[in-house]
């Protein structure tokens, strides 16, 4: 059975010498969050996460869900419990206020959390996912009678939450949609139609389901300025809070996936449910808007979390697995080959691995540590910036770290040989489950095109223009460090490339977008390169900093400057191609007539 | 349920215009291959495989094969009639000597062929295709008896072959292999071990199975140098040639695997089994690897083929999804939105796997005539160059088109959006099966070993160097031809960076070896990309020939002189990373302690 242990050192070294949340403990819930009581939270949620979730991540994708008869669905032997294990220490209301009977804590470290769940058990960790998107919806949108209804419940895990977004004939273009919402007179609405991919859509794990669903008040404008969003329970809400009688929703069945086979995707059948309305009439997808982003970094957080526990796997069994001798001769004479990380191929593979990890997992925490700025921050500056960067670095986290977290699975896989292809390895499940990051909440090309189309020109470019400065000034500051040099002048070469293709749109894409279109998929993995090689920086500079401290393990400290490194020399490199496909332009892309794909 | 259209036109493009066989009429074989008849042959496996093995492709993932108490395998339903039809038509001989029953045709037309299977049914196409290699090997290493008593039955396919290589505790490194063979006294010997992913090792399909099987006799040298190959019926032969009773091999299991699962993967156990030696006893490394070039040749080209079905259903999704606008203004107003075809990052991600086929068709077909050559001329100089490019280009056209193989069927699946995660739509399959190739048949970074450490420095370099001078002169030759510039002066600057590492590992591997090993897979990528752009330039010669000629459709070659501008422009500038990664050299790969991994 596959093996995880969550990097907790890893994300102290990111919040206590990288990125020290102790600069920010003058925001709301950060007082809290002493370096102990930080250490003491991850601690517990590594034992959560390997001691419960990870054991039923191999046998909940062999077992799957069922729906049964009587449209009610069984999860996976074990996932109930688990779920409730969760719940119970709090884990789902970590950073909701605690008027809602949360914890209050920073956001960021629900954002660690969720790298740990989704390593552990992806599948299970999206029932609790879901419900925190929907519990950040109705907290920003909700009437005060909406949050006091469903927020506790849904905080203390009797209630879960769901989004109800896609059609059978509508997923990127939701100004499609025909769900329709018809009044009932009462200030409720009588919901109808049907939504497909519903993640966590029916289950057995909570005594209720709150569904957030898109649909159109009868007679509303077409197109997305027509959309509201509303808060339908599967059972009504008595007076008294407690559950009342069934509403119209049911799960019409569950959809036959490629992997992530223990979370329910149903399709959900509306058939006049009764709803109300979230925020206000039309401007649903605003609503959803505004949630977007952490929804979309948590799905980042996806690609990294199965990065890393295929990363973990492949390194034990390249430590185990004897094949062949070193090409310098062998290394463990007295057994009858040698493990094969003795092979520089297998070696490359890994560290490509690791490095992209390391950095995904600065990226992450410097973006959740963003998002608590932008939220939190009684500085309308610091907010601002916060923001700024919250929005730039959404669509990369998402685009770039789930690509690159499936690349890293397959990569992985093919350190097992053939072992890797079988199914009771766990591998192939970690290749199969990382796929859907690349695809749900937006696909890819759609992050490329909301950060080319959306981000970058937003504000005149502020966005860009602060991250280029915050960049190249690290540079400069750090340029007459010898130490350092190994990691700057790299950077500063991918700094450059990336301003070069950003230059490059603002002359040719203006009139004419599709060369934009055509280059916004290498343009946004030029950035992820670039903010990665950033993190890498950084931390070589703490790293540093905490040798020369003689701060704790000088060891962990030399393997991270080393995976710096690595990754300057291997990755880097690439800022150069996706630079020179971005200048091509549309021209050839655009020419090809259809019918002659 | 997915579509396929066999490619036959871009087939006599490459059969008649780039690689034109009619200058190769002189090879046994070749006269009868008219250009009438070939395109009659290709016509006639098109229809075979659109109309019989595609249907089953996905019934036969959804349902598997199931091992029986009795240990039979019984295959997914309609596999046996296909693959009688396939027999039927006399496809699995097509290339074999007319007097074991075969028709002698050109090897090179069972490549294509391959290659329409294994698009239409990759499971299915392994069950003849392994049949095939057993064939090779026994036509070149079997005695005079063993190839009358099993050539002409598995000609007609009423016997199929297997290969027995692998064992739990050994893939790469066959030297650890403990199967062993003891001698009966009578010519015949007694095989006993557990062989494991015997594709095809149990089945339904046929009366008698042949299993060529790697083992030890007893006494044999340790390692490599003391293992032999033996032919191991199911059934033992009467002297009469008809089956006889029960040999003492069976199948222990089936293996659960992420894909091709209408193939039967089987644990086969050998329980005194009698065999017999095939080729020169402790020389079966070698009879392998006599024909590992074309089963490598052969799992290149399941690459290709997956791909090339998975673009297929891309396309025709693209065309018919209705989803968002143009950049540009909508381009079917009348419709409630455009075909995702109109946007550039769709249009970009198609063309980037069409690119690819097409290069590693023209790849496969001139691979699959060297090997032609090599085998059949009377020409010792012809022999010997059209043996080096198939030895050069194996691990070439194995590690590259099934890493890009892999590749595109997950940029073809992105296409489908949520629709390409669920199984009924078909696209995850061709994910799950494609994956397979690059695994079997030697993991890819054992093709990128192959090729540095083995195949670069072989006879002096003198392959490569012959390769260099002949893509350097053709760069020469055309480089006063302004139609041809697009494309000769990306292949000049991409072959100048081919030369580049090449060069750098002659300076740099010898002395130690770890550098090579840690450039290698890029080193593969590199050349492969090459050798694309070498296709690519050599098909825009003759597509702008056809032109001028006036010589069939101008639209199809339009096409592939902007299918060819596409991939110069967007995958030939990688050649410059995949140069930079490889002269970083091992150092900081190697230095990384193995328990900080």
């Amino acid at each position: 059975m596959p093996v995880y242990k969550a990097p907790v050192e890893d994300v102290l070294f990111l919040l206590n010498d990288v990125f020290p949340i102790a600069r920010h403990n003058n925001l709301p819930g950060f007082a809290d969050a002493t370096p102990d009581m930080v250490e003491a939270i991850l601690a517990e949620g590594a034992k959560l996460c390997e001691e419960v979730f990870a054991p039923l991540n191999l046998s909940g994708d062999q077992e799957g869900c069922t729906r049964n008869p009587d449209g009610s669905v069984t999860t996976p032997k074990g996932f109930k419990e688990a779920y409730e294990a969760y719940t119970a220490g709090g884990w789902m209301g970590l950073a909701v206020p605690e008027e809602f009977g949360g914890q209050g804590l920073p956001s960021v470290l629900n954002t660690v959390m969720q790298e740990f769940v989704s390593s552990a058990n992806l599948a299970l960790g999206m029932y609790p996912g879901l419900t925190q998107g929907a519990i950040a919806a109705l907290l920003v949108h909700g009437t005060e009678e909406q949050k006091r209804t469903y927020l506790p419940k849904m905080v203390e895990g009797a209630w879960t939450g769901t989004m109800n977004l896609t059609e059978p004939h509508c997923g990127t273009d939701l100004g499609l949609l025909k769900s329709k919402a018809v009044p009932n007179g009462d200030g409720s609405y009588a919901i109808s139609g049907t939504k497909i991919f519903i993640s966590a859509g029916e289950h057995d794990m909570a005594e209720n389901i709150v569904h957030l669903v898109l649909a159109r008040i009868e007679g509303a404008p077409q197109g997305t300025k027509g959309i509201s969003l509303f808060v339908v329970p599967k059972f009504l809400v008595n007076a008294d809070g407690s559950v009342g009688e069934r509403n119209g929703v049911s799960c019409g069945s569950l959809e036959h996936k490629m992997g992530i086979h223990g979370n329910a995707t149903c399709v959900m059948n509306y058939d006049g449910a009764k709803g109300w309305l979230v925020g206000e009439a039309n401007r649903g997808l605003n609503a959803m808007f505004v949630m977007m982003n952490e929804a979309r970094l948590a799905v980042g957080v996806q690609g990294l979390a199965v990065s890393e526990v295929a990363y973990q796997n492949a390194v034990a069994y390249a430590k185990d697995r004897l094949q062949g001798r070193a090409l310098t001769g062998a290394k463990f004479p007295d057994k009858p080959a040698d493990p094969i990380i003795v092979h520089p191929d297998v070696r490359r593979t890994l560290l490509s691995i690791k490095a992209v990890n390391e950095a995904a997992r600065a990226l992450i925490v410097w973006t959740g540590l963003n998002s608590d700025i932008a939220h939190r921050s009684s500085d309308e500056a610091a907010r601002q910036v916060a923001d700024d960067y919250m929005g730039l670095m959404t669509p990369v986290a998402k685009g770039v770290l789930t690509d690159l977290g499936f690349d890293n699975a397959v990569k992985a896989q093919q350190m097992f040989g053939g072992h890797g292809y079988i199914e009771e390895w766990g591998m192939s499940q970690f290749v199969r489950d990382a796929r859907i990051a690349m695809i749900y909440e937006g696909a890819n090309g759609i992050q490329a095109m909301d950060l080319v189309g959306r981000k970058l020109g937003k504000d005149g470019g502020r966005a860009v223009m602060t991250f280029f400065n915050e960049v190249g000034a690290f540079c400069q500051e750090n340029a007459g460090d010898e130490a350092m040099k190994a990691y700057v002048a790299p950077l500063q070469q991918g700094l450059g490339h990336l301003q070069q293709a950003t230059m490059w749109f603002m002359q040719n894409a203006m009139a004419k977008p599709d060369n934009a279109g055509a280059g916004a998929t290498d343009y946004m993995h030029l950035f992820g390169l670039v903010v990665m090689g950033y993190m890498w920086a950084r931390m070589a500079k703490a790293a540093q900093a905490r040798k020369a401290q003689g701060n704790g393990s000088a060891e962990a400290m030399d393997a991270k400057l080393l995976t710096g490194r690595f990754f300057m020399e291997r990755l880097m490199p690439e800022t150069a191609t996706r630079l020179a496909r971005i200048t091509t332009g549309a021209d050839t892309t655009m020419a090809m007539p259809v019918e002659a794909f």
